[in-house]
């Protein structure tokens, strides 16, 4: 039974004179932050400063590379050639690394974000782009993926190590993919269904489809999210429901340094 | 007698679809590269080929941090609080060192570019910045500054390395600051004109102002420009004039390692 | 006496998936808004929706160009070609006139922000490149400036309408200025405080600084600030006071048509 | 017989320092510019410069907006939301409107760039996006739009007035769409053959597939290319055969004030 598990979030996404989401909320939910490199949000002041807050919060980092799309937030499908989607991630892995070590922190995972990340689970071009960046720039940190994609067949033949991620607060198909947005309920946004059903994802090991059939997805990390009051009062939920049931919440690396969920 | 000096030059200034600068040209003149980093130009792309280009002519890499001033190439003035301007730079010299790690090279030093550099020479809270990001981000690369200016003082206070350069097709008043280009004469355009006065500086090791003044000024590299034919022809002209000579034109690294030119 | 006033304040500078500011506050509070361009913030989108909400709560809409720096937001001082500052005026007049073409609404004024504004106070050839667009552009919209400036003595040169702006939140200095941000107290954040010495301002026509005098500055406009939970506070306040003063609040344009304060 | 036509080319793509094309070439080849609108190229001084020589050289206007993506040149496909997409056409045109009046200059079409124009083509989402802004914003203004697609069914259900192209430099396939670029010989490299078959094409008012089968696709306009050496000698290659066939080079407001060329 499974008594230890990870919990990320996006966080460090504000630019400029701009803020957004609620990281001041989440820090105290979650182990791990994917903080954003300056491309689709995130400038130099403010990984700096999520960074430090990261670090006071005994949180692990990973950097979150996105599409060069501050205008769609990363949340844009965009077409472009593999190569210099390769080159865009190493910059911004670069860059993570080099403001962590100005901040006196350590990054120990790579997590790719929205739109990049979501065409990357079906595009093995783009997942391939995104492991073979992080395989030169930074090939000791852990690839944080949604397990069963062209990102985790990716991350195995850069030889990269692996985290897998499952949602908390999105439904799931027979076929392990995510029910469509469109989808009426695809969303959980009920606190005190979303914390039921994590905790037995958690304990039983496995994921359920929307149609109850138990799906064969190991995971090492929750994902959840921070953009609205509903997801963030979800997150805060789904972790103490997980403490209440004798959950620990650790960070990525120490999941995966003992791992009690095994792989698919 | 000196018998070796370095040249450097700025490189890798394109961005997207946009080509700037002649780099094959300097590629064949210079010893080291200064590579912008993406702010004032220099996308990812751009940074690996110029880094891959660098490697393969044996010149020393640079990283090349500008103001984040895409549309004015870094060029214009700009007022910000410098602790913002530390990020930045942390940034910057992070994103090159992920791409050299990317390309497979290595950076042996930084040197701040255009309006930046030219507000930092006389503005220490600038300077400071700029010095202060690679201490704690790079502290083992060499600062390449012009001397006698307050860049070079924020780099001695932060125990940097220290380069120190003297510029090819620029001539100097009696206090050693550069003619401002509003004078006739200040950017010397005629490569028979600067090739002699290159090997006289670098022969006797000072720099003599335009009006005939032996400056206590010592220097390890010689600044070329690319921007412009006259440029690149002035810069070829050196080159050949000093190895004429009996130069030897080296990488930084190397030059610093050996030193021949006294410091101030 | 003056029985009534313009109030004016900034809006719609939010960008992509950033919100920043409480726009649906000063919409309740002023009869003015000037509405970003897109350079320091605001985009097509933010400018539609902040178009049509002016519309509908009878708000007169300026035009609020400012530097091309979004990650400033328009705040940092930029040295730039006055040439070029001229054309990216002339673009951002034309992009607004373009969108409330769309929105079928109509722009009356033409109000530079931040740092562009502030240097263009104390510099003729800012303030000449600023004026030299509207005129070119949009030579029926009112220049919308702070009296006793450059930027009027530019809009006097131009030949463009002026409106005459106040501040609601800042104290001044005997001779015209504002209070640097610097000195205690120069920005006003007691509602009560602000709303006496505004009513005072509108009903005796005239500006008394810090230090008691009188100052003989003419003002068609009072502006208000909602950056802060203070200043919105401020100027619901100022608002109220001067309505309950008997002061009626008029767009820019219907304060114009028949000003009542007399210019200096 | 036909005895006009009209040929068109983008213009205006430099952005800050950076040049790029050859538009001193194309504006002695072309009557007509379709001139960037800051977005995927050309910043307001490009905007202005490129207007004021269109003018010099008696070739018309046209706003010739793309996505919001420097980097990419406006060539990678990105998926948003069209009705942002038609907030950001809106601003273009807008943008373009009032730096043609700021140059003294009349703008007389809009032709959409690159990836839009090829996305909208086959989306009519898309297209209509395009058409809807300018039906809003510059309803007078002629659609440039590749005939046979969804651009021209959504131009016309706009209202608007129609330009309709045909490619000098590309082949087409029977059922009219252009021969993908990934075929050899789908882009026309030999002036010689180029300049014949556009004779052809305009004489026999008629596109030949390169299968040789006659197409039923009208056209007013000629696109040629500016990116390459071998384009824009294609393109004059092209223009010298055409005079020498008697054909007449004019405006796009003058071919449609009098067409030759029939509709489809």
């Amino acid at each position: 039974m499974a008594r230890r598990i990870n919990i990320n979030a996006d966080m460090g996404e504000g630019w400029g004179a701009y803020d957004i989401g609620d990281d001041a909320a989440l820090l105290t939910i979650v182990k791990s932050a994917n903080i954003a490199c300056g491309f689709h949000g995130g400038d130099a002041s403010v990984m700096r400063r999520t960074l430090e807050a990261a670090g006071r919060h005994g949180v692990s980092i990973g950097a979150h590379p996105g599409f060069d799309d501050l205008w769609g937030f990363g949340r844009r499908q965009i077409r472009m050639s593999p190569e210099a989607l390769e080159h865009q991630i190493a910059y911004q892995i670069g860059a993570m690394l080099g403001m962590a070590r100005y901040a006196g922190q350590t990054v120990t995972h790579v997590k790719a974000h929205g739109a990049l990340n979501n065409m990357a689970c079906v595009d093995r071009a783009y997942a391939d782009a995104i492991m073979l960046a992080q395989a030169k720039v930074a090939p000791d940190l852990i690839a944080l993926v949604m397990p069963g994609t062209e990102m985790e067949a990716a991350a195995r033949a850069a030889g990269l190590r692996l985290g897998r991620e499952a949602f908390v607060d999105r439904t799931y198909e027979d076929d392990g993919t995510l029910t469509p947005r469109t989808v009426a309920g695809s969303v959980i946004k009920d606190p005190t269904v979303a914390a039921e059903r994590v905790v037995r994802m958690v304990l039983e090991e496995t994921i359920v489809s929307r149609h109850g059939t138990p799906l064969p997805i190991g995971f090492d990390s929750l994902c959840v999210h921070g953009d609205e009051p509903t997801s963030v009062a979800v997150a805060r939920a789904a972790r103490a429901a997980l403490e209440g049931a004798g959950v620990e919440i650790v960070t990525l690396p120490q999941m995966l340094a003992q791992p009690t969920v095994p792989a698919a």
